[in-house]
């Protein structure tokens, strides 16, 4: 018989094949390939995206120019605007605002042919610490609430280019899965004074069958309620409720890069050239923060499998390998 | 600038592209074809599922041979095992409970080639009556909460099959989503003491330029939050909290057949075999009903995208076409 795990933090119920569960060799998936041709985010053709908003650079070079480490630049098709102030308005029963906020592209390497386990170290801590200088900058604006770090490497992702990039997002709301993440952990902290998410990184290290790996200040683990196969959360072992802060947390930086590179690599040598998302999850901003009670992590999920429309309508996941076996995979690989 | 709307019964909010909205010719997509070969749903090969659980049969035919019109069979690979007493408990921090419920296939005709726009009304208000005599029959049995009925057509909607066919699992906790769109209803409910979608119904039929089509008692039409882009709701236009009232109702079910059919037969005007999920969403049943303030509807997707990770991540989604305009292609078609 399978089991129905409900995830802690947002009340999410799972179905988990325990019974007959599927084996890495299981999945089919469609890979990730990177081939060339014309790409907007390569050395010299810089004139192809909007102007730089800020990048990381060798010295004496120019902006919009080759000899950048790290680049970030509008999105080309923004979802929403920079300019103009926030107007919610209702029209009937309905509500609305327009559309203000930001939609940045963060173009992690010049390489047109690597993905983050392709990279060095410091190539990995340069983008990093460029995450958080954007989230940082961003939340100076009072009008966002929420800032939103994602990425999508591959077609079956989601990304429309093949060179790997992150978008930045911020929101002048926050939303509706972030709610929820933050009002169960605010519920369970104002019952415990604790944080849940440090309860379960306790949990975790004490059963550590779903624990995949392990450094000084990160921990890498298939969650218990996972809603995909193979789905992983990285997150910091000390408490932290915003992302950015990582900057200021000594060896907080090259940690995380570590720890995300050799995660990645993991799956990819189970998985090659699999393509995934990958989510920030952290507190908002301008605003309640749950600084207490939330903390920040990613989210990490593979696509091995096609969601089908009643998964996302209905909130209710069927997950065809439970977490225990997807850590034994990726720590023995 | 593009619209942010948010979705009046959940709360979710959408990024709406009002600026430059793509129109039915900007969407690639997987087209759904029935190619044949030997398939378990088809005449003949009844012993390749589980034995049927029940069907509507041409007289003096038997179970398990040709001769149906509707057939219902236990889901091969059920998610969920029907016997048994449900048994919830604690892991640390984490809730589970053994995997009890029903996963079962309704299909919905004997013709491989046919989706619902094929058959005749008579034909899918057979189906539809099945619909309901299983979701009668199973909200007899006291361990299940939620009745979930859904479609998948196609590869790309998560079809593993192609011949066309319905998935019915009895739930014994209600799934997330449907939680909170309950409590969204309710709390509508308790302050203004009428019913959310009762009048969201109004709103539409005086705005009119999101409506599809409508009949004597339903409604169908492209909802202002849309998710996903041609996304529709078909909509009973009378008070109605569960689904399968309908059965009760005089006319129901052929009115229902009616609007089922021929905004499908639309949809698929547009976007020529176009894969798709719908999902019919109903008040739970044995326990806090829901029938004052919820009403049930079927939301319908056309497969027209693929969904980044981030999307069912954040429950944040970014919308390509704006309701009104597809309303509008579905309309005029």
């Amino acid at each position: 018989m399978s089991e129905l795990r409900k995830d802690p933090i947002g009340g999410r119920w799972v179905i988990m094949d325990t019974d007959h569960p599927n084996k890495p060799e299981d999945y089919e998936y469609e890979p990730h390939t990177f081939k060339g041709g014309t790409c907007p985010f390569c050395y010299g053709n810089e004139s192809m995206t909007p102007p730089e908003i800020t990048a990381i650079r060798e010295p004496d070079t120019h902006p919009n120019t080759p000899g950048w480490k790290v680049r970030v630049v509008p999105n080309k098709f923004p979802a929403l605007a920079i300019e103009g102030d926030l107007e919610r308005r209702g029209v009937g029963l309905y509500d609305m605002s327009n559309g203000v906020g930001a939609h940045e592209v963060l173009i992690e390497s010049p390489y047109h042919q690597k993905d983050i386990p392709e990279l060095l170290n410091q190539e990995i801590e340069n983008f990093i610490s460029m995450y958080c200088q954007r989230a940082f900058d961003l939340r100076r604006d009072s009008r966002f609430k929420y800032i939103m770090i994602f990425k999508n490497l591959g077609a079956a992702a989601g990304a429309s280019l093949e060179h790997s990039h992150t978008q930045i997002v911020a929101l002048p709301m926050v939303p509706k899965n972030a709610v929820e993440e933050l009002k169960g952990a605010h519920n369970y902290f104002e019952y415990r004074e604790r944080c849940i998410f440090c309860d379960l990184i306790r949990q975790e290290r004490q059963e550590k069958e779903r624990i995949i790996l392990e450094n000084e200040l990160f921990l890498s683990f298939c969650p218990f309620a996972s809603r995909f196969p193979f789905e992983i959360w990285i997150i910091p072992k000390k408490h932290s409720g915003y992302f950015c802060d990582v900057a200021s947390i000594p060896q907080g930086i090259p940690a995380l890069a570590a720890i995300l590179r050799e995660t990645i690599a993991r799956i990819k040598k189970v998985f090659v050239d699999v393509s995934y998302n990958f989510i920030i999850h952290s507190s908002p901003v301008n605003g309640d923060g749950g600084r207490e009670s939330y903390h920040w992590h990613i989210e990490f999920m593979p696509k091995l499998t096609r969601v089908a429309g009643f998964e996302w309508g209905t909130g209710f996941y069927i997950a065809t390998t439970p977490p225990e076996l997807a850590a034994k995979y990726l720590r023995e690989t």
